[in-house]
């Protein structure tokens, strides 16, 4: 999969971050979803080791963030710009959660940069900070605790990003990226009546009187998808059971 | 929003965590997104300081906790078993990202227990695990760095497992939960009309030589959903206007 270049338009900023590991956690969550612009606002303990540590190998978006004073200075190049909130403000704001966030986010990627704001751990963003954003979202936590840690949140909002940025690679199929081609019908029909025959070898399996046998089999075997290896596998481990019946019917006699 | 019950019957799994500090942001991710069932396997230091720090006010879950020896006992009472997995094994699993894997796990909750197994920090899951899974997830990373804190990817998982059980309460209508009325059509139109004669008693319109100026402002205010308050908020500035224009003209004569 190649990497969706216009998620480089994509900015993080983190207002007046008081844990220099929170900014490390934000470094590492963005580096591992393609996003490499990083912005922080009047930071309380910047640069520091627990920011580095926490990175980990993300370091080069620690080494390439910009620190401003003012939020304005964060947000002044970005065309749309995107608040983290929490619910039951006095005046509401219109809120978006992170998924339709991300829709709403991707589409304008490649015209412009755009901010996604994150206030401080303890306060989150001021009402003055939030007026000044043209969209708000808020990840939908569960009502006995819903203060997400700031990196946390931060991942949230961009695997949103990344999951909408690759919507068009992403697939539903688990078996896409499988090894060996899927079975044909015909080759696992051809299976259920090499499976049938052996099971009648064996006197497993009556012809006259079948009862459900076969169904129960056609049913459990169908709700993998065989690919073609494990229908040969199969293929061979009947053959070599009717040769060992064969053998033992040839002793009796 | 009520929470979703039925979340009980998710088991979130580590196996052999080596900081403690990640088993409390385990704790506190979990219980953000309403989830609360946490079995330790093996812990390498448990329990420890630094992971009730970091659990913050989710160390209910960490004393709600199970600690175990084996894998066996974690999963051993569930109905479905999904591991998380990087890519490129040598033998491939089927692969579902995220929101497919939530999809395919919410509906099963009302009948069993689902177990979301994370592997080591350094490692991951061992082969012999993910073959005890019946489902393998992978979280769809930048290949510049794939490799996802364990708290960060928990919280990606319990996301997307909230996302997918509040699935019928979500909207993604941005005014859901606005706090009046919208405007209806007529009064925004009346509007509109009251804009249009304000502006041309202060001689900003002309009626003879329009331009786009009314489709201009029509197409602007169209693009806010404007409320009733808001409506006549503007009203009311339209009508302010209109005096001062029309005691200045009585000035003038």
């Amino acid at each position: 999969m190649t990497e969706p270049a216009f998620l480089s338009n994509a900015r993080i900023v983190l207002i007046n971050t008081s844990h220099p590991g929170n900014i490390g956690a934000v470094a590492r969550a963005m580096k591992n979803m393609g996003i490499s612009d990083l912005c922080l606002v009047a930071p309380q303990q910047y640069p520091h080791e627990r920011a580095v540590w926490r990175a980990a190998s993300a370091v080069d978006i620690l080494d390439n963030a910009t620190v401003v004073e003012t939020f304005e200075e964060a947000i002044a190049d970005c065309g749309l710009v995107v608040g983290t909130s929490a619910r039951g403000r006095r005046i509401p704001w219109p809120l978006v959660n992170p998924r339709v966030c991300a829709e709403k986010i991707v589409p304008e990627l490649p015209q412009h940069k755009v901010a996604l704001v994150f206030g401080r751990e303890d306060r989150g963003m001021t009402n003055e900070e939030l007026q000044r954003c043209n969209l708000h979202v808020n990840i939908p936590t569960s009502e006995a605790y819903s203060s997400l840690n700031l990196g946390m949140a931060v991942q949230v909002l961009c695997y949103e990003l990344r999951m909408a940025a690759i919507a068009d690679s992403l697939t539903a199929d688990e078996m896409a990226e499988w090894d060996t081609r899927l079975a044909t019908n015909d080759e696992v029909e051809r299976l259920f009546t090499h499976l049938e025959q052996t099971l009648i070898d064996m006197e497993f399996l009556k012809p006259e009187a079948p009862k459900q046998l076969m169904n129960r089999l056609r049913r459990m075997y169908s709700r993998i998808r065989l690919d073609d290896l494990e229908v040969q596998m199969m293929r061979g481990i009947l053959s070599t059971t009717q040769k060992w019946v064969q053998k033992a019917r040839d002793n009796d006699t």
